[in-house]
């Protein structure tokens, strides 16, 4: 429970995964992902580590996680930013 | 488990995607999944069809959906579940 300074030196990433979201067409998947890298890049987290790829048609998202909290932050935090490049386009 | 919700034959699903949730040991993996499962096969989605798997350590949601919104919905409904099921391990 609250995980907030970390495990110690050695920090303990318990949970990893990976979310790919497949898009109709690599322009959309284009758009979609550039929209979203500016926030990837804005946004510093300190309780999950994220890859944000764009691989064609699909985005591909890779996190390592502290906790559950900091995983489904992390995660909400990118589909809300993905839900909202989307909805520019009525998808 | 198969999947949930109707689809007509007309219907289109433009968006799909896959998210892999890797645990610690298997056990976490499977006493999250059944937890999950719970939810799963209770819920019925008529905007998004879902496959929910585990795989050893993994939880694989695999996942087909009409909208961003039916998208958003979807995924948060998941990771909220995941999230409450680990928040009984304190993981």
């Amino acid at each position: 429970m609250g995980l907030q300074g970390g495990a110690g030196p050695e920090e303990v990433w318990p949970i990893e995964g990976v979310i790919e979201l497949t898009f109709p067409d690599e322009e959309t998947a284009r758009v979609v992902y550039k929209s979203v890298l500016y926030e990837h890049k804005t946004v510093p987290y300190r309780r999950s580590r994220i890859d944000f790829l764009l691989d064609g048609r699909k985005i591909v998202i890779r996190f390592l996680a502290k906790d559950n909290s900091a995983l489904r932050g992390t995660l909400n935090s990118y589909l809300r930013w993905i839900k909202v490049a989307m909805d520019s386009f009525e998808l």
